[in-house]
């Protein structure tokens, strides 16, 4: 079966092994890729989403620029000092030939869906203000798009840039409220699944040998990203988070999901993080089993899923 | 060496366990009873801390009663499905003969400590609202106590009452909050230890041998306790959350720790839940890492633990 997707990005290291495998996988018809501040900011993105599609020769796919901060908070400055300035580990970069779809990144996935109702499977791997603009300008859309996968929170794992929070929550919660509580069918693919993956030097050396001029992109801001994770986190090699998020829609056998009720908090010291109420479990009171009912990933074959997107790649 | 310790409590079935253990323990010399509402309203919890201490052959220890309710918050009812109305599953209970000593928690706390500057270790396994009494009498209280070890928060374990906050940090978040940053030594006894120990049947067949009509009201009490495990959490025994403080204040090797800055949520959706910075660890600003260092236990032997809790009372 190939899943017609549209892949939401801010690449971004870890986005662009992602956009690799969204390019080339013969499960995927990838419908277009709409870009979002985060890693970096949103005109950066837009630049490296068309430039990651045509190193793989698939300059034909659409890129539609969206937001480039926040839907309520202010924008957090991009980290340079994990993507680099460029997204992309600072490596030297070739120029961009396309360019980038007139429509905003909300109209485009809401044309987009439109035109092939129950057919196509959002995958956002970062902060959610495109899905939370594409459902402002058409909230029916929950009824015509087949599924949501979304890399990104934390239930149990703790967060990565606050004690509790994962980036792209914290980047935008309120989008994220939005989104995760809209009520179409949903899977969260976050730090609990995501920090189990290593993706290594040495698959990354299978990687490169595989892709050419974009297997040297790709190594390359690995290079970059791996050092991240060397000084701050301890890990040699880099947990591949967006990757897991195709891992998860095509290799769902690995992963191990819970169904229950998500609820993103918006304000104070919590801000950011993922609230997950299990399906049936009983809390002190009922708010926090209100939200329609999503699954989460809460674990992972995490050697199997960095071995298929070596493989994948390779 | 022997703790000079005052335990805090709201006896409550896994706290009439730990209460067996101050009592009996010869490396702890029980200073006073402290009570406060929460498994219990705090009438019920002082008289529980009575019997318990008489059917123990200890008449002699004084109990103080405190904190009726939050600081700040409405009280939530008393979990009577899990303690059982009278907090000790419901059992009949025989006349109990002494009475409280005439001064609030909180005075007794800063009367004790103060007497024995530099000795006294606080053991606090309820809502923290007594704690936060003391040092509101005393500020510099801090300088004098020995050491505070709490029951409760979850670090990465989720939480009992909502899904990310544990019940007494849930009950009362502001004097949480006071308590857990206040900058004394302080270690968190939390969920992440607690559920990983499990006091069978088995354990409470030799604890009720071997304690005569204190084992008799522990062993009843236990077997409301399990039921509710049973149904709601589908567990064959029972979480001793309260004698874990316990056990890391003698058994420390048993537990691993980790030091860092703690917060409390006081607000909003993720109300009650304990915030951990591990020290060293940069998040994407400061405020995680603002309030005093504390160690936080993570991981544990459980089942040494709960062979240690069933050998001290058997």
């Amino acid at each position: 079966m190939r899943h017609p997707i549209i892949f939401d990005t801010d690449p971004g290291v870890d986005d662009a092994q992602a956009i690799a495998i969204a390019l080339r996988h013969p499960e995927l018809e990838l419908l277009g890729l709409t870009t979002t501040y985060g890693n970096v900011d949103v005109a950066t993105a837009t630049h490296n989403a068309l430039l990651l599609a045509e190193l793989a020769g698939r300059g034909d796919v659409p890129v539609a620029q969206g937001a480039a901060a926040p839907l309520v908070k202010r924008r957090c400055p991009p980290p340079a000092h994990i993507h680099g300035a460029n997204g992309l580990g600072d490596i030297s970069l070739p120029p961009v030939k396309g360019r980038a779809d007139g429509r905003s990144a909300a109209q485009f996935i809401v044309d987009t869906v439109n035109a092939r109702p129950g057919e196509v499977t959002l995958v956002a791997v970062g902060p959610l203000g495109n899905l939370a603009a594409a459902l402002q300008l058409d909230p029916t859309l929950i009824e015509r798009v087949k599924q949501v996968v979304i890399m990104g929170g934390s239930i149990r794992e703790g967060g990565n840039v606050t004690p509790v929070a994962e980036a792209n929550m914290f980047n935008d919660p309120h989008a994220a409220s939005r989104v995760l509580t809209a009520g179409w069918p949903l899977t969260l693919v976050g730090l609990d699944v995501t920090h189990r993956c290593v993706l290594t030097a040495e698959h990354m050396a299978r990687i490169e040998a595989g892709q050419g001029e974009l297997g040297r992109v790709l190594a390359g801001s690995y290079a970059f990203y791996r050092d991240f994770y060397r000084t701050f986190l301890g890990i040699d090699g880099c947990c591949p988070h967006d990757s897991c998020a195709l891992a998860w829609l095509l290799r769902p056998e690995l992963f191990t999901t819970a169904r229950g009720h998500l609820a993103v908090v918006t304000e104070g010291d919590a801000e950011g993080q993922t609230l997950f109420a299990p399906e049936g479990r009983d809390f002190i009171d009922s708010r926090w089993s209100r939200t329609p009912a999503v699954d989460a990933c809460l674990g992972v074959d995490g050697e199997a899923v960095s071995d298929w997107i070596a493989d994948v790649l390779a």
